[in-house]
């Protein structure tokens, strides 16, 4: 009797295994390390036995797995963060498990949170939506008519490594440079900032620490330091910017704002209020711009909405 | 016996009608003249006038209507072009046809293109796909999963009014500046040619002519003309920078290039791809870009494939 569905957020780090009711309802959740070694060769056979092991496989209808890598139907490409190259994960994953009758489907994570908040997040009920997560790096996941978009070659929703016409032409991880990460993310409000003390003899409270996270440049702007202030507000413009374009080519009901930097909640969703507006048209004069709730677990939530047809 | 669907455009010059089969052959196509008087308000009796007096009415299926303004759910809000404000169409078209069982809907004719390029044109088979039609302005057309996507405001697909950080930011049709309509459009082109010859002492055959087209800018471009060469080599990399976002947003299978510039075939693919491929990560080695192959009569399609079901 299929009475469960798992949902799973395979990271850099650590594992998330959710156990789902068929409602979509996290009845319970584990985690394990992501062992690298060996080029990510044990990472499906280790999960695979911890899944047998912990649950009756037969109870399980569905697993929904998140990978931080571009997927495109089902397949994976390329993974660098977890050392994998093409990879047919679903068919792998099977055999590991061996068991047929189960629904294996893969997503990229970016998109899963996006689904995941759609699912039992913020975004609850909204069928059109469009997820960017502020984190160390930028991820961004797009649902449009309730269906997450891969892509053909698994980028959409990648607006991190959209280029902006930056001033600052800061390299980025991706091999090229002026990427909308280098900028807005966690590690990119900070780069932004040094660049900021540099170039500018502003007074700041910021010039006090050698090293300072992004969410110091974001308290400081909050207590109105003027050039944490002028920081956070190019940040948020050149991020505003990206998303004007994701209006004028999905026209999204909700935004979703996600990751360490969406704990600044209203501050931020103002800041990028404050420079979309003038880029769209008038009559858009309401959009949906929400902090996401799902936190960690949107994740597996999505990866649990991946496998609940 | 329902045999047929309608296919209509609806220009500001004139309403195109298709009659398809039921297999989406065009059968026949007629044209009347768009009457924009008293704001509109007798387009749609007279297209129904029109309509029951050429075809059996209880013979057709469904009517698909494709306008030039945003649609979203098949409600208008405005549409400037034909005098129209909010209105519901389907409602209205179906009791000025005085029947009921026709299924009536209606959608952007800028993403009814893409619609009918899909169905019946150069990209037959794909499900994925973005048209840019290149003409006066610059419409776009998003299709997704087959299935043409509004917007939540009816604004998908319009890359015609994102802003690209333009060293000319030319007043734009819309009320903005720095539109990618006002550099990279039939008009757009001209506008940045004479941007050109006003701001730079290069020798051109333009400077022959006080007024010329596009075809004209693309025409001595290919014939060698440096600063012709040097202006459309800067309008598609705009074009490009916007694509290059398209596809870190939604990462079609296709995109098509239609509208008068399109013409211009393999030349203008090449210099699009030219400024496209910096900007995408390495592993999207190739992106399929194809010239429109439906020219005016896409629109029609687009209008049938969206009653097809």
């Amino acid at each position: 009797m299929k009475k469960y569905n798992l949902g799973i957020d395979i990271g850099g780090t650590s594992i998330k295994i959710g156990l789902f009711d068929l409602e979509g309802n996290l009845l319970q959740t584990d985690s394990i390390r992501t062992n690298k070694t060996s080029k990510g060769s044990f990472i499906l056979p280790e999960l695979a036995d911890y899944i047998k092991h912990k649950f009756t496989i037969e109870d399980i209808r569905g697993i929904g797995i998140g990978v931080p890598g571009p997927v495109a139907k089902n397949m994976i490409y390329s993974c660098v963060n977890l050392g994998w190259g093409e990879k047919d994960i679903v068919k792998e994953f099977k055999e590991l498990l061996a068991i047929d009758d189960i629904i294996v489907r893969v997503a990229n994570d970016a998109n899963l949170a996006a689904a995941g908040e759609i699912y039992k997040g913020v975004a609850s009920g909204y069928i059109n939506a469009f997820m960017v997560t502020l984190g160390t790096g930028i991820g961004g996941g797009v649902i449009i008519d309730g269906r997450v978009v891969d892509g053909i070659n698994g980028v959409a929703g990648e607006i991190g490594h959209t280029h902006i016409d930056d001033l600052f032409n800061l390299d980025c991880n991706c091999g090229k440079s002026g990427c909308l990460e280098t900028v807005a993310s966690a590690t990119g409000i900070v780069r932004l900032a040094k660049e900021y003390l540099r170039k500018s003899n502003k007074p700041s409270k910021l010039r006090r620490y050698p090293e300072f996270s992004a969410k110091k440049v974001i308290d400081f702007a909050k207590a109105g330091d003027d050039l944490a202030t002028e920081i956070i507000d190019k940040s948020m413009e050149y991020l505003a910017r990206v998303l004007a374009k994701v209006t004028y080519i999905i026209n999204p009901d909700i935004f979703i704002i996600g990751g360490g930097i969406s704990n600044a909640g209203n501050f931020i969703i103002e800041k990028i209020k404050k420079y979309y507006y003038p880029l769209v048209v008038p009559f858009i004069s309401h959009t949906n711009f929400e902090i996401a709730t799902l936190g960690n677990e949107a994740g597996m939530f999505g990866a649990c909405y991946l496998v609940k047809w």
